[in-house]
């Protein structure tokens, strides 16, 4: 087992590793930029090193000074978090070359996972369901009726070029195609001097259901059943739990195979998550592999009894995993709390924390960096802290989400709580019948 | 369902009980004495009622001003938490009487089963294990002998009129009878007046192991296994666990079957313990049973997902319980926080909180009605806080506590957290074989 781990990174993910290696009687090296020198994460640890100023490419992501940090300190390993250099390659391989164990992906597989195409291509080969469509462009209406027959109506036809929206029609029926080909080719055209288009099955009603996995250095993954994280402003999670009111357990197990399918065929090594759009008809398809611990991974610990940072580190060091998939016992959700101000287009708020009291009491979780008298830095994320909450049922972690928001004090800054306070009051939050499309279609001020 | 429960009870047993109402949608009335309403049991429950000075005789123990605010308030129902009125027998029948649902045992309920010999016969009756001894007072050696050869060595004698140590014997083997009955004798003659012995079997290395019990209004109970309540300093328990490290899953089902024979006896509603006594060789003797909910709880709500105060609502509420047992699904300790200096006697120190920060993380749970700048009034008992952690073994459990107690910040008081730091590193406690005069045999320095 390592004698000594530095953790690259910051916040709450920091304290997160920290807490798990004091339990394992593993050392700790804390980084942190000057703006970070009062965070918990630095006071926790056994041993912190300042890497840089403020700027995140000159400390968080600076290579040379995290690796000059974990030289000096004689860490044999290094836990990069999540976001910064979790994902980075090239961090990766200079890890490998310098004798220090990077707790997360190697290199190769960041860049093969973390190219779509070839993430897909890879999946698609392991017998991953992915979304069919046409290979590459479009030559006509006729070639795309062809390939809609056989995958399927609804449709969708993207520019190649596209974005935001803009030369993509969806297509419901063979009588829509002509219309909507010539119409998206215009728009393209005009938009971005580019008329190429390529077509995909349309996700009805998608949902976000991802898998957790684990995967050890034998070849052998298993999974810890899923998440579900629908509830995303811009690309965003807010909102994240497990089981996924939409997933039974025929699909669950599905799910689960296919992830393990996919993460068995790469030789898959450490916690990774599977992401998966789900449509309403229960087919769902892959969308990306995340080759790191997630922020949202408290609900799977909560429901499995596992600790997934301890299983991190124990893959890297080389052990065996049981092998054993896990469904979920109980019910548990995590809201993330940003210093953010919900009822002003979520803009950030940075400032000093005046008064924090933390939520307690049966089935509640906080994850947090912050306390009293704190000041919330403007050079990172906003994310302050995690609530998460445990019941039996779904209905029960709901009640006890608003119980633990409503005694949860940040004063000083605006929060994402009041937020959160609606969400759990909506009635399609509620009902468990919600998609991506939630946030669109639900503003602050209208949940 | 009940509409509105006043909770005759104070501090974080008062706000555990708001929080579980809350989650139900039951409206709360908090009552406080002059020197709680800085509490935050206060704080969070619907409403709040002055119930007389800080003294407990004219608050927390004052019946006819608990009654006049659940009367006010329009309550449906009281909660008494612990201590205080939970097992008055008086206050039960008047809350009765008065059309209120006193949630608890009923008067008759708590009078059997707080007077020790009867709560003893009545188990006895119905096949739970009792402490084997003589009927009332031994008249010779010669009876003490046969009594002894029946029940097997080793057996106690007792001065009936004794206390503290005193007037007692412990007896190996006949040989040592008649030197042990005179001087028994004569010890209990010369300091009470009186030399009248009686003799039970004495109970080799016990630990205090108690079954948590809930009963329905249609003579149903079932169990939700046990906890280990050994560690205890003149019978104040400061840290408890499940499961018990000297139970395996025969005794655990034998204890757990006489808890259930002794429920169903009489017919017990609601939450209760049964306590016993197990000794070395795993045979175990009823002590006593409590009538209410305890400290503890929270140990076996972790380890069973169940919420022990929603349980106790329901079947106060008429609801029928399934019925079925529960065996721990992990492991969980809890470490009693009181105000007060353990290298001093345990002396307590009330005064004013200046910093407190709680820990989190994984399987950290805290149970307190404290905050940054609360004043501990000196008025009551000094526990201010219950750390609970939960973890798949006892050895990770031990850890997470370890973690948890050093991220515990309290400033401006002292408390028992250096304590239990030094008792988890122990090895005695950490090997589980210990018995109830641990604390007899070790003090905090020499822990």
């Amino acid at each position: 087992m390592f004698n000594k781990i530095l953790i690259a990174n910051r916040g709450e993910i920091a304290l997160r590793v920290i807490r798990t290696c004091n339990e394992m009687g593993i050392k700790t090296v804390a980084v942190y930029s000057t703006a970070d020198k009062e965070s918990l994460h630095v006071r926790f640890a056994d041993e912190a090193v300042c890497i840089g100023p403020a700027s995140s490419t000159d400390s968080y992501l600076n290579i040379p000074n995290i690796l000059a940090a974990a030289e000096i300190t004689n860490c044999d390993a290094i836990h990069p978090g999540y976001g910064f250099l979790s994902e980075n390659a090239q961090f990766s391989a200079i890890c490998a070359e310098n004798n220090i164990k990077f707790i997360g992906a190697s290199a190769d597989m960041i860049n093969r996972m973390g190219d779509k195409a070839t993430a897909k291509a890879t999946m698609k080969e392991a017998g991953v369901p992915t979304i069919p469509g046409s290979q590459g462009l479009l030559s006509s209406v006729a070639e795309g009726k062809e390939i809609a027959e056989t995958i399927g109506y609804p449709v969708i036809i993207k520019a190649t070029a596209g974005g935001g929206g803009r030369g993509m029609r969806i297509i419901n029926e063979p009588s829509e195609f002509q219309k909507a080909w010539d119409s998206a080719r215009q728009e393209s055209a005009a938009a971005f001097g580019n008329d190429g288009m390529y077509l995909e099955k349309f996700v009805v009603e998608p949902r976000h259901v991802e898998i957790q996995i684990i995967g050890d250095s034998f070849g052998k993954a298993c999974h810890l059943s899923e998440r579900d994280c629908s509830i995303q402003r811009r690309h965003q999670k807010l909102t994240e739990e497990v089981p996924s009111p939409a997933l039974n357990e025929k699909i669950r197990k599905k799910m689960g195979e296919a992830a393990i399918a996919g993460a068995e065929r790469i030789k898959y090594e450490g916690a990774g998550t599977v992401e998966f759009l789900l449509d309403k008809f229960g087919d769902f398809y892959f969308m990306e592999m995340n080759t790191r611990i997630q922020v949202e991974h408290p609900v799977t610990e909560q429901v499995t009894g596992f600790d997934l940072i301890k299983e991190q580190i124990k893959v890297a060091a080389g052990e065996k995993i049981s092998g054993k998939n896990y469904s979920p016992m109980f019910h548990s959700i995590e809201c993330r709390i940003n210093a953010e101000d919900p009822a002003n287009d979520f803009r950030p708020c940075p400032g000093k924390i005046t008064t924090l009291h933390i939520p307690g009491g049966p089935g509640v979780r906080v994850d947090t960096h912050v306390y009293t008298g704190y000041t919330i830095p403007s050079n990172y994320d906003s994310m302050i802290a995690k609530l998460i909450v445990t019941a039996e049922t779904r209905e029960g972690a709901i009640k006890r989400m608003k119980r633990a928001l409503g005694e949860f004090v940040i004063e000083g800054i605006k929060t994402t709580i009041p937020f959160h306070l609606r969400l759990m009051d909506n009635d399609v939050y509620k009902s468990g019948h919600f998609t991506t499309a939630f946030m669109d279609e639900h503003s602050y001020d209208t949940l």
